[in-house]
Formats: structure tokens, C-alpha cells, sequence
């Protein structure tokens, strides 16, 4: 068994991500760390909740950081739906998350295992940075941290120059890129490129008939909406699936070794992953970042989750 | 008995601080957590230690953050001499703080005495950062926070624009400065106008012929020789132990209710504390901010902490 | 005869200002270069015509920059009045300026009278900087550079920190303060502490009689109620006539030399005029700052003015 | 004929776009006006001259701004060689170039050719940026600008996220890119995928045996070097002759209308060209950005051109 930790600010991407880890047989979801993000902290705990109900699991869900560290939380409502899970009429609320702060619960899970710990963020870093601001050795002790998040190569989402989550808390970024801690980070790029799914897609895995299948593409419904019109996409895409893949099987995806660094200004100049493809800032390369992924095996997966 | 608690990178002029509310017999303090600034946090628990141990107190002291919440750590051993107090051969080895963080004093001390705590801070904001954006209700539960940090009026000491401690960490500004807590700064101004010590002063105090009466001159050799040479100061000036003095009896000083902002760039754009005293930018004021003191009364209240 | 050559952003106060140099019997005013600023160019340059005729003048008004350097305009028909001049019916259109372009009569003034030309700046740095970028050599042409801009010591008006000039187009000051001329930067602080005018200041001066003491009056209207309401003044202030006073007479400031740098942010962080106070920065002086005036001298100047 | 007007910060790749400028039979090269960027302005401007002179040609060069708008200048001749023609022993020295300032005679040509003008940069934008200020209205009068500069998509050669050219002067770029003016940018993208030259590929213009395909070549003996090993080329690539052949023939490439806009900050904040490729900041498109380009054609074309 390998244990994870999973950090999430849970909307419709999350959810599906959430699933593929918890019903991932040789996979010990140890806690599972809500964040604001998506949606504001309250529904993204209460989404948690729901789908490891839905998927009969135990792991433990932990609120977190309700804004990021010094700027207002912007939320993605308009992406994900107002409940952050296609506002398709789903039952949440009511749900009681497990005591304590995230940031403590992955300090204590990471040092309960460590070394013996991966930890998948699927939401801004704000838990993650929080944590490791309060015990920098923590990042000696994670085995491997795999970050949906930035973009590797090429456009943002939210502005032109910048991905969701690193836009929304860019200086929980700086603390976590920094952190020296192992990672891989799996940009925006590698969702849209490898994990889009146009109406003929979406409905082959729905027509799987399992509540799991139909729960995975139906929360989708204002993502799919959202990236058609806003992102030039032919349906929805899922960037959190996709790194939780990478994260559960890493020959799924391609890597290479590069110096990435987060900018912390405003307007165009917030929330960039500078990433020095040349090396002309001659600093040594601190992150994997995921350059190509296999569509193929990353759908098999998905679908044996949901199966 | 009033409730105090310290947060202090324990240079020269904290080190007088210190000893003024460890001697005020009206005061308990409660806990002194030290933060990287002045010197390495080490050397800033070393100094604490030490300055408890001389004033035969049992205060505990608690090691905090090693560096700021994002930047690099940038010391003034220039100023307060490479062991933070003068350089003058003083014992600062080998003593042991109390188990916990800082950060994690803070909070519980504040807790403890939700509603009847005084929080003072001498050094740069990142302890009292972290802890707020673990747990942001502590803000309501501080009594009043008396910050020694910015300028209210006027010019920096580190660089044109901006005061030591806040230009150390001002994202840890940010968080304390907008955190709602009941605060009043106490600008580098209110220390160069009512509390620089020419050598007959320093004389006069050192003449009470105490250990103690010794200990607070001859500490500030490297300090003395800094502030003529770079601030312009007929000596050397004590900005803690005034900020100490107006939080032990609030009528050594004069307030005014502003806005404060604090700048986040880089250069003569870091650090800034911005105080709106036209209200031109419309926003309601959130502090208070020294804009005098009584010089005599700061300067008895010291004699007696030392006679 | 000493020669001036005078840059506007033509509203009430400017008008005063030029009205002064106009009518002092040892000064040649060879141009009135107008700029975007107060009021949107057009405006500008009819109030300096009007002010001229009023005068019985016959000083060349050339039209300039539109726009700052690189930012959008923002005026100040808040503070002068939608004309500029107080909105008090005067008839401010028709008039023609003189052919060509301020930046390029500003060049050819200088050099025509290099080492014997006084500048005098009342309104954004736009045209001046434009001028200096086009030949760098101007810069020591000048005889000396009188700036209106800034703020010496203390706060803002439009911004906490910031000047309007300087603030319009920081990047045209910038420029402009490293250009290498010889200049005295006259900030607002300036103006608020020795050249505001209550009503019965304003209607001793008013009681003169003459038109142009009713003039200089009349058109405050607007700028009265602003600096009252917004500025915390008892009346309306003259930063451009105590700086032309200065220019004409410079005993009537006190001035020390420092290094001054304009900060290009956004925000906060745009066009503060730092004065390094303490030379922390280890950068020598380029300029002096106007520290201190004498009300009672430029008053007398100015009453001179409009009898 | 068609009228063009090139500027110029002449090092060795400039050179050989003037060189396929100024062989054209159909092309008119009404002046050649040069800025500050890769070399010295002296030394660019008797790049200029010379490279005319070898080419027969008698276009007018004109020297322009020594430095950037607001910056210190940074060269390039690390990569272009200390004299920027590769140090190979040109005699470059004693030419003279015409009488006049480089933005003056921008305007000039424009004026004198408007609407039937096409404008060619291949430095940094300081000129263009000085003539646009000094009257905006030259913007519609440009049938067409062609910018080597920026990125297109990708990433950048001097600083992980920005191009040479705009990197240099990025506040003049902003001045150009919001002028109004017609463009297209020909991003250093379009350079390194389209316009690379290994050993054997520019071994086989040098045998075509002319001083002039000797000339093309033997230039690039520094830039070669720098280009192999700074920024993973297989040899040297030619940036602005690759601009230079769309701009005589457009159909070389293929383009995209977009947003496009230029950062001013710092560090890895300086100088990005940021194209809107999704439209997520709801900007209309403003320029053409190159998205292509046809190999063989442009090899073709500067082949003719030195044979």
C-alpha cells in the first residue's frame, strides 16, 4: 500500500480526482486537506465529504485555510457551478469534517510517514504553504508532492499568463516551489492536451451505468459550458484527474527537470510559472515539470475507477 | 496583574525592552517568542535567555520563525554587533528555550487569556503572522497589540522608505497590519524624536550603578556607533523599549486613528507603511499610530526598571 | 532681464503662477509650453492664452503632450473645475496657441538660451522629460530646473503617497530627476504649510481691487471647497505661485540637497518622490528640496502681482 | 516600389536583414535609423554604414536614442561580438552618418510617404517610441510595422520570459504596442523553429561564394557560439532576417490576430510579451502575432539576396 495525502479545494475536477484515489485499490488516502479555492472553504470541505461518502470510503476530511495567505479569495464559481459540483442538485450539506486544521493534519500525516508519503494537490497552496511556513523540514519528509497547478508550456486560464490555482495564492506557491521538497508539477497545458472530453467521450464513460460513472461526468455540467466558451476547448477537461493519474501511475506522463519559479506581482504579472526552459537564469532546476502524457492509459485508469 | 506577551528578534534595544516589562512588578509576561531579524533566530533565543535570566525572571521563551514568511532573512549585526547585543563579551551560549513554536505560544497564550492579553512586538511580524493565518479569530481575543515597526512620519532606517522590521517581512505586515487586531504602531519616528541617548544621557543611566543600569549601556556599543554614523542621532536610540514603555502606560504617548498600508514590492517600494493621514484613499482607519511621546516619562520609567 | 521659460498644466493655481512671472518687470517669459494634466490639453492651453491676455502679455503658449508617457490621463476637474479655472463663467475659448510643439519649443528656448534659461514646471513632467529624451544634452543647458511636484516631507493629496504631478506621469519625473539637470523639487508640503489662504487671507488680497486680484481669487472657487473638504486646509493653497515665488526670488525657501527618486508602481507604489533623508541609500544628492519658505515674503509677492 | 523605413540596433543578424532589405529590387529604403541595443549606439550606427556601403546602396542612417526611455542600457555583445558584426576584422570605423536624430527622420519618412510606408524594427523601440510620443498621429500613417521582438509562444532568450529587444527598452515596446499603429511581431519563436543555420546549412550559403554570402556568415562567428551553447541551437539563428523576409513578402509566414501586451516590472517580470491566446482578459486584438513560418521560402530569399 502507498499512503496519500491529498490537498483539494473540491469542485468538479476534484471530485473526480478524489474518487480516482480512493478507489484506487493499493492506494491509503490517509487525510484529505480542503482549501478554499474553486469555491469558498465551507462547500469545498462539504464536497469532500459527499464524494468519499459516495465512494464508501473512511479518509479523513480537514478544513483549512478559508483565504489565501495575504490576498482575498477570488473562487471559480462561474467554472464549477455555485456549489462547485455543476449545481446539478446533489445533497451537500450537513456533513462534519474530522477536528483540527489541515495544516496540521498534513504535518502529522506527512510526519507520521515520512518518506513514505505522497502528497497530490489538486486546489491554490495555501495549506500546503501554511504547513511548511510552520515546519520547513516537513518537505525533506514527503516523498514526492505532484501539483496540479501553473503551466508548463504555453497560455493561462484565468489571465493570459496565469493557471488557476497558482493565480489565486501565489505566494503560498513561492513558499511551496521553494520549499526544496520533491515535486512534479502538472501544468494546465497537460489538461488541455490530454485530458479534454467532448460530448462522445463523456458519454462513453457515463454509459459505464455505475453512480460513480454518471456522478463523474454529471457535476461536470457548468465546466463543460464554462470551457467550451471561455477556453476554446471541445467539452470539459480535467486537470486534477490527470495529475492524480500522473501522481498514482507516473509512466503515465513525461517529465523533465527544470527551475520553475512563481511570480508575485499583479494584473498580467501575477501568479506566472516561470518556467527557464533554456536555463538562462542559471539557477539549478528545484521540480519535474510534466511535458506529455499518455490519453490513452489516463482514461483506462478513470475508467476503472468509475467501473 | 496585566497579561503580556513578548515577540522580540532580541537585539540591544529589545534586550531593554524586555527587561523594562520583566521588572514592571504589575506585569506577568506570559511568554517571549523570538523571531529571526536583528540576528539568526539562535542567536535571538540565546539573547532572550540570557536577558530573562538576568533580570531573575522565569518568563519562558519560545524559538519561532527562522526566516520571513517569503523572502530571504536580512540581519542588522551591522547595527546591534554580530551577537545582537554590542559585541561585548557577554555569556550568550548554551541555555534552552521551553519545547513549542512560537507560533504555536502565541496562540495558545492568547487563548488562554482571550480578552485580557497584551501583545507586544519588537521584531520583524512573521511569528505573529504564521499564527494568524493558522488560526485568524485571534485577532479578537488580543487585548491590544503594540507594534514597534514602520514610520508613522517621516523617513526609514534601512532604506529611504521604510523601518527595519517591516522591511524584514513585509508580507508578515500585511497579514498582522489587516488582520482586525486592536493595534497601535509605534514608528522608527517616535524613537529618533523621544528616545535617542547622547553620552551624557547614557552616562546618567549607567551612574544608577546597577548590573542592570550597566547592562542596558553597555549593550548598545555597536548600536551607538551605527546610529551616529548612518541615522544622524546625537546617540543611540531605543525604538523597543519606547514602544515598551507606551504599552506598559499608554499615556507616555499620543495616538492617532489612520489607515495603514503596507507595500509588498521590491526596492524603495518595500516595506513602506503607508498612513493616510488625509483619508484621500476613503478607507476607514483600522490602528493607531504614535505620532508623539513624553520623553521624561520614558525615560523614569527606564531608570526605575534598572534602579 | 533673466529669462524663464514656464511648463503648465494650466488650472487655478497655475494661472496665478504665471500671472506672477508675467508681471515681474525683470523677467522675460520667452514660452508657456502646455501639458496635459490639471485639465485635458485643449483646456490647458486656452487657460494659458486667457491668463497671457489678461496679463497684456505677449509670451508665446505652445501645446504639448496630451497624454503622460506611457498611462492614460487623469485630471483634476474635481480640484479646478471642470475649465480648470474655477468653472466661474470666464470666456476660455477661441484663442490660438503658437505653431509647433511645447517639447520642441522647449528645446529650442533652451537653446537659445543655454546657461541663461530658468525652467519653472507647474504641471505633470510629460513635456519636459519628452524634450530631454529627444536631446539628453538639454539637461545642462538650463540654467536651473524649479519643479512643482512631490512632496518634500509628509503626505499626499492624491494618492497617501503621492503628489498629482508626479503622480500623473511618474515616468516622465523619473526622467526628468535623473536627467542631470540642475533643479530645486518645491513639493506640496511646501504649499499647505506656507501658501494656504483662508477667507480672510483670500479676501485681503481680493480687496486690492484690481482685476487681477479679483481674478486670482475668483478662479480658487472649486480648488476652496476641494482643499477644504478633502485636504484638511483652511482654505484653498498655491503650490505653483510659491514655487514660481521661489523661482523669482529663491530667498524666499530654504532648500538642502538630497537624492530623490520616483518609484513607477501602481498603487501605493506610484510616483512617491523619495528624499533619502539619512543618505541610506549611499547615493549622492542630484537636487535640492525646498525644506522650508516664508509666507510673508511670497504673500507680498504675490499681492505685488495683481496691483 | 514599395517604401520601407528600417530601424536598427545593427549586429550581425540586423545586418543581413538590412543587407536583404537594401538588395531587394523593389523595395525603397528611405532611411535606416539606428537605436542602442545590441552594441553602443556609435558602434551600431557604423554597422549600419558599413553594411550599406558593402551593399552599394546609399540609404540615409541616421543615429538615434543612446539608451532606453527609462532604463540604463544593456548590449548584447556577448552574443553579437564586442563590436557586434562577430569580431571578425571589419574595417568599422570613420563612416558618418546623416545629419538629423533618428526619431525626427522616422517622422519625416512617415510623413513624407504616409500610407505607402512600411516600417521595419529589428532593435529595441526606443526611437519609434520617442517619434510616436512626439506625435501620435504618425501611428495611421504607417501602412504596416514589422517587429522582430517578443515572444509568440514559448519561451525567451535573455530572460526565461522575454525577448532581447523588448527586454531592453520594455516601456517603449508598451508605447509601440498601444500606439494604434498596424502591426505584426515576429516573435524570437518564429527565429529559433524557422530560421536556424547549423554548419552544414550555413556552409552552404557561404559557398554560393559571394563577399556578400561570405559576409552573412562570417558575421554570426560569435553569435554561433553564444547560440549553441546558451540557448540549444544547432547553430546561429537569424531573428531579424527572418522579420525581414516577411516583411517583403508576407506569405513567408502566417499569423494570428491577438492582444498583445508587454510587461514593465522587474526580473522575470520585465518584458514579457503577453499574447492573449484565449481572450480571457476580453481585450480586442490589437496586432498580428506570427504563429509560422515557411523555411525554404525564407532561405530562398536571403539566398537571392546575396548571390
Amino acid at each position: 500500500m502507498r499512503n496519500f495525502i491529498i490537498d483539494t479545494d473540491t469542485a468538479s475536477d476534484d471530485a473526480v480526482a478524489l474518487l480516482m484515489a480512493l478507489r484506487q485499490p493499493d492506494i491509503d488516502v490517509k487525510a484529505i486537506t480542503v482549501v478554499a479555492g474553486n469555491v469558498p472553504l465551507p462547500l469545498a470541505v462539504q464536497n469532500a465529504l459527499y464524494t468519499v461518502e459516495l465512494c464508501g470510503a473512511d479518509a479523513p476530511v480537514y478544513a483549512g485555510c478559508a483565504k489565501p495567505l495575504l490576498r482575498d479569495l477570488e473562487t471559480a464559481q462561474d467554472v464549477h457551478g455555485r456549489d462547485g459540483l455543476g449545481d446539478i442538485g446533489l445533497p451537500l450539506e450537513g456533513r462534519t469534517p474530522a477536528a483540527g486544521h489541515a495544516a496540521d493534519a498534513l504535518r502529522e500525516v506527512v510526519n507520521a510517514h515520512a518518506g513514505d508519503i505522497t502528497l497530490v494537490t489538486l486546489g491554490p497552496l495555501t495549506n500546503v504553504a501554511l504547513a511548511l511556513l510552520r515546519e520547513p523540514e516537513l518537505a525533506g519528509r514527503v516523498s514526492h508532492c505532484w501539483i496540479m497547478g501553473g503551466i508548463g508550456s504555453g497560455h493561462g486560464n484565468v489571465t493570459p499568463t496565469a493557471e488557476f490555482n497558482i493565480w489565486v495564492d501565489p505566494e503560498a506557491a513561492k513558499v511551496v516551489y521553494e520549499s526544496g521538497m520533491k515535486m512534479t508539477m502538472v501544468g494546465w497545458d497537460i489538461s488541455w492536451r490530454y485530458a479534454t472530453f467532448d460530448a462522445e467521450q463523456a458519454a462513453e464513460i457515463r454509459r459505464i451505468g455505475t453512480p460513480l460513472a454518471e456522478f463523474v461526468i454529471d457535476i461536470q455540467a457548468t465546466l463543460t459550458e464554462f470551457s467550451m466558451r471561455e477556453n476554446d476547448l471541445a467539452g470539459f477537461d480535467l486537470p486534477d484527474p490527470i495529475t492524480m493519474a500522473a501522481a498514482i501511475d507516473p509512466s503515465i506522463a513525461q517529465y523533465r527537470d527544470y527551475r520553475v519559479d512563481v511570480t508575485t506581482g499583479e494584473g498580467l504579472e501575477r501568479g506566472i510559472t516561470v518556467v527557464d526552459v533554456l536555463g538562462v537564469a542559471k539557477r539549478a532546476p528545484q521540480m519535474r515539470v510534466a511535458t506529455s502524457a499518455n490519453r490513452a492509459a489516463f482514461v483506462d485508469m478513470l475508467k476503472r475507477s468509475v467501473s
